[in-house]
């Protein structure tokens, strides 16, 4: 089914251990759309300046992904620049130059409208709002959020994640949010403020599925080559999204598939700069990653019997 | 089989946003039996001062632990005094008295010296080899350390490495261990050591199984009842030889089922204060949510079939 997602198109400059790339592609809706893409047809709503370049033009347009919505404006793109350091779990912001993003009203093409799935990805909840007013028609819409918002703007934050179907968070805007340390808590606390479905993330720890009162942990892909985290967050959600509109139905077993698509999305991500490793990814490559991650979460009885009989999947 | 373990038993003073109590029974030790108790028959080798209430001995024998082992010197035992804050994943050290604990030579007594499980708890790398000498015929051997041992006695720590079975620590003195700040190299380099076996500890975010060349990542067991960390690390470790000492074979199979007692284990302990929790734990509570967390990391496969057919265990 059709998924869409509107947030940041962005060119970053990224330093960590692993080296320094400038001007590269970036933004959460890149992210969140190039590897939901695998998946997924993926129609995008976003805004650059006059500077973007053709060739990542070209590049999103390369994949399974719908640029009608993708408008050009006088100025130059968004720009962010970050660095990472030590086990690089969190991104250390050097500059954020919102230029042309920073006046964006986004406008859902006509041919967008009839979307199912939609995501919101980073940007105002008075923006996330008027997209939602937009897409009346939608099976599944998710809320992303971030820190400053929900201190700037606390009262549409929580009405976002009221209105839509479920909300993603990192763990510390989760905390931020519901004032919960324990993140088990924080996500019953999300459920609690109206949201069906919650997500929280965990970088390098992995993510929780909060549904219908339950908690479900999922550690991160264990790979040996992390070379930049930036945007793996939202490949995550991508990931997620990606899976849910291809089965085209939202339930606890499509979540939990889900999650395992996010997990290794994310983590095919990290091992390059920016969206060099997903570039070069094959839809092969991502199920046997799939496959074995499912295979290592997948944990045999006593003498090393199966679980196999008599075991309901529904947790 | 038989479990024998050495290190601390101590009386600790903790305190959390939870709450705070003052001398209750602790130690590496202490926690280790008590959690692999549940799983298999415990010997344990320490030693208290004159000040170690009657009580809590009759409390730890009141298990399937043997106290054989149990030394009482003239003295004070040990004491340790901790503060937990915010998301509560890593204890500050208020004081560290070690009394009796800094001077304890163990002895293992001839009823253990024929155990086939031995787990080197917190202690210098010294005594942990002195104590190695002393089960010669050990069928698997792990040893714990800490970061003030990498620090000062970096080539005895990396000695024991090798000469034993396994490598239990946490994910910061893997990286100081091994100079790798990701985690994934890290247990690898502690394989590259001469371990057989690896498994670092992540506190709230689970642990990481490193064994034949592959890493098995499992997230902590998700609970809102987190009151007193305290004891996790060693629960897990007791959770986990327990349940291979109760099949009596090291393998993978062994090992990854080994990982959902470990986790669940220190679920338990973390929910009240001290040993608490695990002091009104009933072997079918402990079994029920073995059989609830692997459930949870059980994946079906597209269209909701359940993960059943062809597919092999060992990852």
């Amino acid at each position: 089914m059709s998924l869409l997602v509107v947030g940041s198109v962005a060119l970053d400059t990224v330093e960590t251990p692993h080296g320094r790339v400038e001007g590269i592609l970036g933004g959460s809706a890149v992210y969140f759309a190039y590897a939901a893409s695998y998946l997924a047809p993926v129609r995008l709503v976003g805004v650059v300046g006059e500077d973007f370049p053709d060739e990542y033009l070209r590049f999103v347009r390369a994949r399974n992904i719908d640029t009608t919505g993708l408008v050009v404006r006088r100025g130059r793109t968004f720009r962010w620049s970050g660095r990472y350091q030590g086990d690089m779990n969190a991104a250390e912001t050097v500059t954020v130059d919102l230029n042309v993003f920073g006046e964006f009203v986004p406008v859902i093409p006509d041919t967008y409208r009839e979307s199912q799935f939609v995501f919101l990805a980073n940007g105002s909840p008075a923006l996330q709002r008027h997209v939602l007013r937009q897409v009346p028609g939608a099976a599944f819409t998710v809320t992303d959020t971030m820190n400053h918002w929900i201190r700037d703007a606390r009262a549409e934050v929580e009405a976002l994640v009221r209105e839509t179907d479920a909300t993603f968070v990192n763990d510390g805007e989760a905390r931020l949010l519901t004032g919960e340390a324990n993140l088990v808590r924080a996500g019953q606390r999300i459920l609690a403020m109206g949201a069906k479905y919650a997500i929280i993330k965990k970088g390098e720890h992995g993510a929780l599925l909060f549904a219908e009162h339950r908690c479900y942990a999922y550690p991160a892909y264990p790979t040996a080559e992390v070379k930049d985290p930036t945007g793996a967050g939202d490949s995550f959600a991508g990931g997620v999204m990606g899976h849910l509109a291809r089965v085209g139905k939202v339930n606890i077993t499509t979540l939990r598939q889900a999650m395992l698509y996010g997990t290794v999305l994310a983590s095919f991500t990290v091992e390059d700069f920016g969206l060099n490793r997903l570039a070069r990814l094959t839809v092969a490559e991502l199920e046997a990653r799939v496959s074995e991650y499912r295979d290592m979460l997948l944990v045999s009885h006593e003498g090393g019997a199966q679980a196999s009989m008599g075991r309901g999947g529904g947790g």
